[in-house]
């Protein structure tokens, strides 16, 4: 097991996970079971972003720079304040002979691992990002482990448009098994409703046979949410204030949700998500925002027998079930193209 | 909704719930559907009363000062530091005409809801603890909400030896639901298996039908679970190093756990859980020191579909099952009696 889940590559502290580590051995000679990816183009999570961004008041210049500082201090994209990473899309060099991904030099593929785990040296400098979107254009390489997961790029979607629906797959695919695990009608609330993995999760539980409300900040993502007809309702509220949003899921669903689905990237957002479900029912968390005492004491404090899951970002099949999703439904391709031209 | 779950107490920031909020208003005065309780003791959380004796090195008077710094400035003793608080016992002196709980006074209770959302006042500073245990003798009142969790201290139970119980009752209860869920023969994995929510985790899932390992990080912990037969099965091995745990775990069992229950409180357990864990498993997260990043990320780095639960320390009846296991398995109220004894 030790060397398929990178444990050569931990350089410091010893003995813990490469996600765990604070460094890793970036270089690009790969092992037997390795396989070495020439990076095209990186996706930070948007937390992650989030933060770099509002710490230097929207400097591009010194948001690339931080990005170039952790990467080189930590051999991977791992933004310590955060927690998080990303993604990365690449062309496979080389694959160890030993490699059970089943990938080959040419494969242009997409990293469904996070960058929080995988060693990437970067050699361009970011010469060619302005340090003001989340899709970084990078020149360097990335190894993966034996243990890992890529996905080959689909022919019918741009690449930049696969990452974008990579990135956030594991959403869909959760809130999709979630809800068919209910043997009576369910109800779907998702907070953040018009972003990427919210109009996913939206998507998955109204196919999964879910009633939706979307619940969203403002008119203009409510307007996202109408145009794209991606929910059966739709609520304005501050995510953040636990009494907003119960009021309006309530209302707009007649009773408290079955399952509510935290798609929201910024803190706060535990309590009213648990306000906000019906006794019995499920709250997945899929925002790296989310604080693990503040849900736990929350539901507590709440008398709220409600099921917490921490998102987990892997299901075997995540990735062709969120592609899927876009092929099903054009309104929601439309918006995930829009989203990645910069609209 | 309003009142009952103590909005009205919240100073700052407006808007949030009391969990949420920097300082509650503590004063005496109840509205109609609270309760207030003269304080006879607090109970901290372990991960709390952890931080505060590590920082102070020990200095039991320089960790009186900090609890009573944070209850004086916050109005409620949740430890900024950790995020977690821990309970209270206390007898009932006012019941508002108006509140659900049933409550009236004379009755000594325990409250179930954490400290880091009740109101707390404290007048006699602390003058009978010494500031090197959890339990902290203490004068004062507290106030409950309309919407709480309150028991009423059982005949044949000291009020020590239950408010131990009651802190980490909503573990085995979880345990046992999850256990039960699998309509196949389940193993239980559970991570700090000699502590107090370990040993009733281990208790509870042996009596849903589960087959046991307890993992301890020493033979002194070892030693602990044999004496009181526990588990099934035990495994030495550091809960921070993943390597390690999955080995112990799938060693001890034959495979990989079912359902793997952290009831370690220290930080980094996350990815040893994740390894341990069969594919369609289960992980539940008890420990307040977990990292929700940590958690997400590191399932998703190791390809692991698990289930990865957020430990509500909420359930319907947690408190009575909880109660119920010391009755049924005397080797384990033994083991909460010693604790309490401070062995």
């Amino acid at each position: 097991m030790s060397a398929s889940v990178g444990l050569a590559r931990v350089l410091e502290p010893e003995g813990v996970l490469p996600q765990a580590a604070w460094r890793l051995d970036a270089r690009p000679e790969i092992a037997a079971d390795e396989v070495r990816i020439a990076v095209e183009r990186l996706n930070l999570d948007a937390a992650s972003f989030r933060q770099l961004a509002e710490k230097h008041g929207g400097d591009g210049d010194a948001v690339r720079a931080e990005v170039l500082e952790i990467v080189g201090t930590r051999g991977k994209m791992h933004n310590p304040v955060t927690g998080s990473g990303g993604m990365l899309i690449g062309v496979v060099e080389e694959a160890g002979p030993q490699s059970p991904l089943g990938l080959k030099p040419g494969d242009r593929v997409a990293t469904l691992v996070s960058l929080t785990l995988t060693p990437l040296r970067i050699t361009d400098g970011l010469a060619g990002w302005d340090g003001k979107s989340e899709q970084v254009p990078a020149q360097g390489t990335a190894i993966l482990f034996g243990r890992s997961v890529a996905a080959v790029l689909p022919d019918d979607l741009r690449p930049e448009l696969a990452l974008a629906v990579y990135d956030v797959c594991g959403a869909p695919a959760l809130t999709d098994r979630v809800v068919r695990d209910y043997e009576t009608p369910v109800t779907v609330a998702v907070l953040g409703g018009a972003g990427k993995s919210g109009s996913l999760s939206l998507t998955a539980a109204r196919l999964a046979g879910a009633r939706t409300v979307a619940v969203v900040i403002n008119e203009r993502e409510a307007q996202i949410v109408r145009d794209a007809e991606l929910a059966d309702a739709i609520a304005i509220a501050d995510a953040r204030n636990p009494v907003e949003v119960s009021k309006a899921v309530t209302e707009a669903l007649g009773a408290p949700a079955t399952v509510t689905v935290v798609c929201v990237d910024v803190p706060g957002c535990e309590h009213g998500a648990i306000l906000a479900t019906a006794a019995g029912g499920t709250v997945i968390f899929f925002s790296m925002a989310t604080s693990f005492p503040a849900a736990a004491l929350g539901a507590e404090g709440l008398a709220a027998d409600v099921t917490m899951l921490i998102g987990n970002g892997y299901l075997p099949g995540h990735a062709e079930f969120a592609v899927d999703l876009l092929r099903r439904v054009p309104a929601v391709r439309r918006l995930f193209e829009e989203r990645v031209a910069g609209h």
